[in-house]
C-alpha cells in the first residue's frame, strides 16, 4: 500500500481548500459558497468506458470531463472533488503515475480543489469514482423537466465524433495516432465553464449529452411531458466525422445515438434566438439550434425533406 | 442497462431531499445546514474488503458503515448519500437485490437520505463507493492532530472481533453462522450515533480505527506531533476474542494490530475521565481507557508488568 501513500503525497498540492488538510485527515469540511451547491458523481470502469490500452493520463483526463460536463449542463461551476480510485497491483506502477498526471492536469484546468478520496486495491481492473460539488449560476440546477412547447431545442460542440473515435480504437487505431476522433474518445472537449452561465441565463430544460443525443433527448422530452422533434441536417457533425459519412462508412444516424460526446442539450425559448447566438459567442461557446419542443411525448427525428426517421435504438451503452 | 433503471426505482424512496429528485435528474443539490458539514468517502472491492461469497445484503450494510464510523469518529451526523456501483453482468440479480435491500436499510437505520450515485456495468469484480455528508457538532470535526501530552487515550466497544472473524471466513466458516465474530467482519457493530456528541464533547483528537488500532494510534501519533502510551491488558477484547486468546489460538498483539474493527479511537484530558464515562453511559457506549499521552513520537504498547512489547506490522491490509 506505499504506492497509495505516494499518491496522496502527488495530490495533496491539488487540495487548497483549509477543511481538506491536505488529504491528510478521515474528512474534509465542504467548502462554505454563498451559492446553492450541487453534487454530482460518475465512475469510470476499465473495459467498460475505457479500454485497457487506453493511455491511463487520458483516463484521468476523462473522469474529471465526464464529471465536470453534468456540472456545466445544469448551470454550476464545479469548485471542489472527491477522487476515489482502485488499482490493480499488477499494473506498472508509470501507469498509475499517469493516471494521476493527468487527474491533476484537468483539475487544475478546471480551477477544482480535492478534497478527499480513497485509494484501494483491486483484484481485477481499473475502477475509478470522481465526485464534483458546483456553484449553481442562479437559485438552483436547471433540470431536465423544465421544457415548454415551442422552445427552441439546442445542442453544444459537435456531434458523433466520439462514437466514430472508440470505432477506430477497437479496429486497432493506436490510442496516440494524431487521429481528432480518437482523441474525441480519449478526451472529450468540453465547452468553456463559461457555458455553465449561457444555460443559467436562457435554458428552461438542460442536461448533458453523454448516452446519445437521441437518448438523452427522451430522457429530457420524459421528464418535461413534451416531445422534441430534431432536424437531422441541422445536428452539428466534427469535420472527420462529416468525411466518414460523406464516404459512406458511417450512416448520420449511428451518430446521433452513439454515446461519450459531453456535450449540453437545451432548450430555450424560440424570443431568445438571437441572444443566445451572441452571448455564446462571447463566450466561446459553439451552439446550434436543431429543432423545437412540441406537444407530445418522445423524440422524432426529420430528415431534410421533412420525412420521419424511424430510430431503432436511441442510446447505446458500450461495453467492450 | 435495464436492471440499473430497477435499481434506481428501488433506491427512489430512500431520497427525501427535494433537490435530489427522487434521483431523476444528474445532480442534486446540497441539503441546506446550519451546520459545517464534512464529506468521507469509502470504496469496498470484491476480493479486497469483501469475499466473494459474503452475502450481499451485510456487504451493503458494511458499504454504509464504514463510512458512517469516520462520520461519527469526527463528530458528525451523517445526513445525506451518494452511491456509486459497478457490477458484473455474470452475477444473479437476487446478488444485486440483495445488495441494494441490505444498503437500504442500513441507511435508513442511520437515517441517511441517498441523493445521488451512478451505476455501471463491471467485467470484473463488484465495486462499491459511498460518499457521506454530515453535521458537525460543533464548529470543525474533532481531528488526528488535538491530542496534548498527559492526555488519556481512550478507545469505544471491543477490538480484535472482525480480523477473528475474517479468520474464521478464510478457514471455511460460512458467512450464515451464528459466530459472532463472523458477524463482526460482515456487518461492522458501531456505537450509536450518539458517539458523535460524546466525541464533540469531549475528544481533543479522534478517529476511526479501521486499518488496526496499532496502526491507526501511529497515524494519530504522527498527526499531533506526540506519543501514544498502550497498555496491552487494558485494550477490551470480544468474549469470543478472548476465548480464542485463551486458548492459545491467536495472540493479543495479533488482535491489536488486525483491521475492520471500526470504532472510535481518541485522547481527552485525564480531568474528564469521569465525566467521559458518565456521559459514554448516558449514551449507551462503550468506552475504555487504554493508556495515555506522551511527549515523543510513534506508539508504545506495554504489557502488564509495564515491559515495552515489540510490534513488528503496526498494521494490516488484507487482499485475500
Amino acid at each position: 500500500m506505499k504506492e497509495f501513500e505516494l499518491i496522496r503525497q502527488r495530490l495533496a498540492h491539488l487540495s487548497r481548500h483549509d477543511g481538506a488538510l491536505q488529504l491528510g485527515d478521515d474528512v474534509s469540511t465542504l467548502p462554505k459558497s454563498e451559492k446553492i451547491q450541487i453534487i454530482t458523481t460518475d465512475t469510470l470502469v476499465e473495459g467498460v468506458h475505457f479500454l485497457s490500452d487506453d493511455p491511463m493520463y487520458t483516463v484521468g483526463q476523462k473522469l474529471v470531463r465526464v464529471n465536470v460536463s453534468d456540472c456545466l449542463a445544469k448551470a454550476a461551476r464545479p469548485t471542489s472533488a472527491m477522487f476515489n480510485l482502485s488499482w490493480p497491483s499488477n499494473r506498472p506502477e508509470t501507469d498509475l503515475t499517469n493516471l494521476i498526471d493527468g487527474l491533476a492536469a484537468d483539475l487544475e484546468f478546471w480551477n477544482i480543489d480535492l478534497i478527499g478520496g480513497d485509494t484501494t486495491g483491486s483484484q481485477s481492473g481499473v475502477t475509478l469514482t470522481l465526485t464534483l460539488i458546483g456553484d449553481c449560476q442562479k437559485s438552483a440546477p436547471v433540470r431536465r423537466s423544465g421544457a415548454q412547447v415551442e422552445d427552441d431545442v439546442w445542442i453544444t460542440g459537435e456531434i458523433g465524433s466520439a462514437f466514430l473515435g472508440l470505432r477506430r480504437r477497437l479496429s486497432g487505431v493506436t490510442p496516440n495516432s494524431s487521429d481528432p476522433l480518437v482523441s474525441a474518445f480519449l478526451v472529450p472537449p468540453l465547452q468553456p465553464v463559461a457555458v455553465s452561465s449561457l444555460i443559467a441565463d436562457f435554458a428552461h430544460a438542460s442536461m448533458d449529452v453523454s448516452d446519445g443525443l437521441i437518448a438523452d433527448a427522451e430522457h429530457l422530452a420524459e421528464q418535461s411531458g413534451v416531445s422534441l422533434q430534431i432536424e437531422l441536417d441541422r445536428v452539428p457533425l466534427h469535420a472527420a466525422a462529416n468525411k466518414d459519412l460523406r464516404a459512406g462508412l458511417v450512416e448520420k444516424v449511428s451518430l446521433l445515438t452513439g454515446g461519450d460526446d459531453y456535450q449540453v442539450l437545451f432548450t430555450a425559448s424560440p424570443t431568445d434566438q438571437e441572444l443566445i447566438r451572441k452571448a455564446a459567442a462571447a463566450r466561446d461557446v459553439s451552439v446550434t439550434c436543431i429543432g423545437s419542443v412540441q406537444a407530445g411525448s418522445g423524440v422524432k427525428v426529420r430528415d431534410s425533406e421533412g420525412n420521419p426517421i424511424t430510430i431503432l435504438t436511441s442510446g447505446w451503452q458500450h461495453e467492450f
